[in-house]
C-alpha cells in the first residue's frame, strides 16, 4: 500500500494552482506504483522551505524531484541547488508568452547545476521521466517501463483503427 | 570618502565575469557619489549566502539591491524573496539566446515579488534607477539627478553638432 | 482618511480601458493605505499633458509614477523623460502579440532614462515596488511590506492544504 | 543648389551615432534632389525639443519626417503625436534583440496614430518612401521616381551577368 | 457626393474574408471624406490582376494603396512593384503566428520597394496615413486632420472622467 | 474506383488526434482523384513501424509521402530517413508554441535529408504540392492542376463580389 | 554533357549577391547530373520577368523550380503562383531577423499555392529535393539517389572515426 | 582505469562537427570517474544504427545516454524511443535560428517518451545530470556531487575575491 510507503519522489508545485498540470505526473507514478510526496514551496514566498525540502529530500529517502512552476519559474534551479538528488523541471504555461518564459528560466540553467527539463505543461512526462531514472535500480519497475512502451506500440494500432474509421466516416459523408 | 560610509546599495552578481557588464552600474553611483558594495553570490552555487545577504541588508544599512544575471537567471527574484528593499535586475546577455532568457527569468516575477527590470545588460540604468530611489529621501542626490538630466538634454545639442559634421563630411566626399 | 492626503504614487495609464489591468495597483496600494492619483494622460494623444503630469509630479507631492501601457507601450518612457521620480512601468497584453511589443518598449529603455519594468499585465507587482521605494523613507509602510511577506510565507501553508485536499480528492476519484 | 532651399524631408535620430544607418536616407535624398534637414532629438533626453521640432514642422516648409531609433524607439511615435505630416519610422538594430525591440515598438502604434515603418535598418527605403509621398505633388519626382524604378528593373540583367560568370567560375573551378 | 467622385485611394486585400480587418481603414475614409476603391486582389491567385491594378492606379487618379493581407503577406510588396505611389501593408493576424508571419512578409522589403506598415490589424492607422499623405496636397483634409488630432487629445479627457468613474465604483464596491 | 487503385501518396500521422487537420489533405487528394494510403505511425512509439513503412513505400507504388507532426515533430524527418520519395511535412499546431516548435522540427532538417515542408497546419497545401509532383508524369493530373489555378483565379472575381456586397452593407449601416 | 541539355530545373534568385548561398544547389545538381539554368529575377524589381519565366517554364521543359530569397521573400510564392511544377523555396539568411522573416514568407503561404519549403540557407538540400521529385520518373536518378544515401549512412562511420581520434586527442592532452 | 569498464554512459551525436560542444560532456564524465563511450550515430543519415544502439544500450550495461544535435534535432528523441534508460538531450546552437530550434525539437516532446533536456549547448550539465542519475546507485559517487557542490559554493568566495580585484582595478585606473 503506497500510503505507508517512503515517498521515492516530491513532486513540488509553487501554488496550489499548478495542480491541474501537475496532478498529471501524480497519476503516471501512481500508474506505475510508485510512492510520492507533493508539496507547496515556493522559491519567492517561502525560500527557506524550499531550500530545507530539497536539502533534506536525499536523507528522507527521496531519490528524485520533480518541480513545476510558471512564468519566471526559479522553483526546479532552487532546488537544484541543494540537492544532488536530480531534479526534474515542469516549465508550466501560466502567463500570456504561453510558457516560453517558464521554459527559459528552467531549461537554460548555468553550468554546474542541472535541471532535467520537458516540454510545456509536460507533468506527465516528468513522472516517466522520474521512473526511468528509478528503474535503473528497480527491475520490476524496469519492467513496467518495457511493459508501458510496448503498450504505447501497440496503441499505435488502435489508434490507427480510429484512423481508418474516421477516414470512412469522412468518405462516407462527401 | 566613500570607504568610510555604509554602503547604500548592494551590487551583486552570480560570477565574476558578469563584472564587464555590472561595472557599469559600479560606474555610474561612483559619478553620483552613492556609496556602495559589490559582492559574488549565487542562487545556485551559494544560495544561502543569497539569502542571507538578501534578508540582512536593510539593517546593514542598504537601501537598494542591483542584481545581475545572464540565462536562466534566478538570482534576483532570490534576492527579493528575503528582503523589502527594491531588487533592480539587470538580465545580461550571456548565452546564445541574447538575453531574452535572462530578460524573461527576471521580469515574470508572480505576484507579490517584484523585480524592477531594466534592459539587458542595462546596468548604468540600473544604477540611475537606484539613485532615483535613493533621491527620494536625498536632497542633495535629488539635485545631481536634476543636473544629470539637464547635462543629458545639453548633451543633444552635441550630438547634433557632431552629426552636421559627419553630414557635412559625407556631402564633400561625393 | 485617504481622500483627504496628497497622493505619493501616480498611476498612469493611456486609455481607461487599461482600468481592469491597473485597478490591481490600486487596490494593492489601498491595501497598504497609501494615498494615490490616478489619471489618463498618454504619450500620443497628449503628449503635453503627459509631460506637464511627470514634470510637476514630484512637487506636488509625488514620490513614485507608475504608468501601463499596451502595444508600442511609450507612456512609461516619456514619463521618466521628465522626471527625476522613479518611474515604473506595466506592459500590457494588448494586441496580438502578447504583450511582447508592450514589454520590449518599456524594458529596452535607452542609457540614461530607466523604466523600473514589472511582467507582463503585472499592475499588483509595480504597486508593491512602489511601497518598496516609499518604505525606504517610513518605517510604518516598512512594517506593513514586512507583515505582507510573512503573510505571503504563511499563505504557501494554506496552499499547501488546499494541495492535499485536491490531491486526496483525485486519489479518491479513482 | 540644395543649401539655398527649405527642407522638405526632417530626417531625425536621437543619437548621432545613428548616423552610420540613417545616412543611406539622406543619400537617397540627395539622389532625387529632394533637399532635407538632419538633426538629433530625443523622445527622452529632449522631448520638448522633438515635440517643437515636429509642432513646427508643416510651417516650416517640411512635407515629412524620417525618424529612426533603435532599442525602445519611442522617437518616430513621439513626433507623430504633434504632426500631421506623415512620420516614417525605421527601427535600427541597435541592442542584444537585433531590432525586434525597435521594430515592435515602431510599428505596434496605437489606434489613431500611425508611424509608417520600414524594415529593421532600412534606412534607404525610407527615403524612397518619402519621395513616393513628395512626388504625389511634384511631377518632375515622380519622373525620377519612375526612372529609379526602370532602373532597378535593368538593374536585374546586370545581377544576372554576374551571376553567369559566378557560375561560370565555379564550374571552371571544379 | 462621394461614389460620383475618382476614388484616391485603392484597398486591396487578398480575400473578402480580411474585410472584418480592412473595413476599419474605410470607415475612418468614410469619416474624412476621402473616395477609395475597395477590391479583391492576390499576389498568388490572380497576380496579373494585382500588378495591373497598381500599373494602372496613378493613371486612374489614385495616390495612395492600402493593402491587407495574412500568413505569408506578398501582396502589399508585389503592389508596390509596380507602382511609384506610396503602399500601405497592413499586416493581418490570419494564422497561428499571431500575424508576426505578415508583419515580417511586408515590413523586411529589400532596397528599392518600400511597404508603409503599420501594426498587426491596423487597418484604420493605415487610413489616417494615407490621409496625411494625401493632406500634403489638400489644405481641407489638413484642417480635418487637425481636428482629428485635437478631437483625440480632447478624448483623453473623457477617458479620464471615465477612469474616475470607475475607480470610484471599485472604491465603493470594496 | 480509387479503393482499387494503388496508392501513390501515403498520408502518415503520429496519432489519429491529427486527423482534423490531416483530413484537409485527403479531401485535396480526392478531389484531384489521387489515390492515398492514410495510417498512424508514430517517430518515438513504434518507430520500426514508421521506418519499414518509408522502407517500403516506393517498392508498393507510392511516389510520395505526407507527414503531420506537431510539438517536437521528429516524424516527416524519420520517414525521410529511409525512403529517396519525397516527403513533405505538415507542422501541426497542437502545444502552447503556437506550432512554431513542429515548424522549426520539421524544416531545419539537416544537409542531405530535406523535407518539403508547407505552413502550419497546411495540410491541404500538402496535397497540392504532392500533386504538382505526381503530375510531372501525369498529364491528365497536370490538367487538373491547370484547372485548379484558374479556378482560383476566377475565385478571385466571386471574392470580388461578396467584398463589394459587403462594403454596400457596411455603407448602408451607417 | 550538360551544356547541351535541356535544363530541369531553373533556380531563380533575387539578386546575385544570394549567390553564396544558392550555389550549393547547383553543385548538388551538377553532382547528380541534372542539369539546370540558373538566373536573377526579382519580385520587386522586375515582377513582370519573373512571372513569365514561371509561366513559361513548364513548356521548355523544367520541372522543378529552385528559389532562393531574405528578408520579405515573396520570389518562391510570386513563382508559384504562375506555374504547376513544384516550386522550392530557400529562406536565406540576409537580415538582423537570423532569416526568420525569409521562413515566415516563404513557408506561411495560403491555401492553394504552396511552396515546398527547406530550412534556412538550406540550398544543397533544395537540389536534393528536386532531384527526389525528379527521380520519380527517371530511375538511373533514382538509383543516384538510393547510393547518395547509402553514402551518407557509410559516412556515419568515417565520422565517427573521426570522433574516436579527437576524444583520444582530448584524452592526451589532459 | 576507465578503458577496462563497461560504458556507463552513452554520448552520442551526429556528427563528429558536434564534438567541441559534446567534449564538455566527456571531459565532466572523466572529472567524475564515469567511464563512457562516445559515438556517432544519425537519426537521419542511419537511424537503424542509432535505433540499435538504443536498444541494446541498457543490455550492455549502460544507464544513461546523452545525446546532442542541433537543427531539427531528432536524435535524442529517436534514442528514447527505443530504451527506457534516461535519455538527456543537449540543444547545439548550430544553425541561424540560435539554437531555439534544436531546443524545441528536443524538448518538446510528446506524451510517453520524455527527453530530459538540458540548456543550449549545455554538454557539462548533461554529464552532471546523469552523475546525479548514477549516484542514485553509487554512494562513492554521490560523495563526488556532494563535493562538486560543495567545491562550487567555495568557489563562489574566490570569483567574489576576483570582483574585488576588478573592482579595485576600475577604481584606481579613474
Amino acid at each position: 500500500m503506497q500510503a505507508n510507503t517512503t515517498p521515492l519522489v516530491g513532486i513540488v508545485m509553487g501554488s496550489d494552482s499548478d495542480f491541474k498540470i501537475m496532478k498529471k505526473a501524480a497519476l503516471q507514478l501512481d500508474e506505475f506504483g510508485i510512492p510520492y510526496e507533493m508539496l507547496v514551496a515556493s522559491a519567492h514566498r517561502s525560500p527557506e522551505k524550499a531550500l530545507k525540502f530539497s536539502a533534506e529530500a536525499a536523507e528522507k529517502g527521496m531519490r528524485v524531484i520533480i518541480a513545476g512552476a510558471g512564468a519566471a519559474a526559479h522553483l526546479p534551479g532552487v532546488l537544484a541547488a541543494k540537492t544532488t538528488l536530480p531534479v526534474i523541471g515542469v516549465p508550466i504555461n501560466a502567463t500570456a508568452l504561453n510558457g516560453v518564459d517558464a521554459l527559459y528560466a528552467i531549461v537554460q540553467m548555468p553550468s554546474g547545476i542541472p535541471v532535467a527539463t520537458v516540454g510545456i505543461d509536460g507533468a506527465k512526462n516528468a513522472a516517466i521521466l522520474a521512473a526511468e531514472m528509478l528503474a535503473l535500480a528497480d527491475d520490476s519497475l524496469q519492467q513496467k517501463l518495457v511493459q508501458y512502451k510496448e503498450d504505447m506500440a501497440a496503441g499505435v494500432a488502435q489508434k490507427d483503427a480510429k484512423l481508418q474509421d474516421a477516414l470512412r466516416e469522412m468518405k462516407e459523408e462527401k
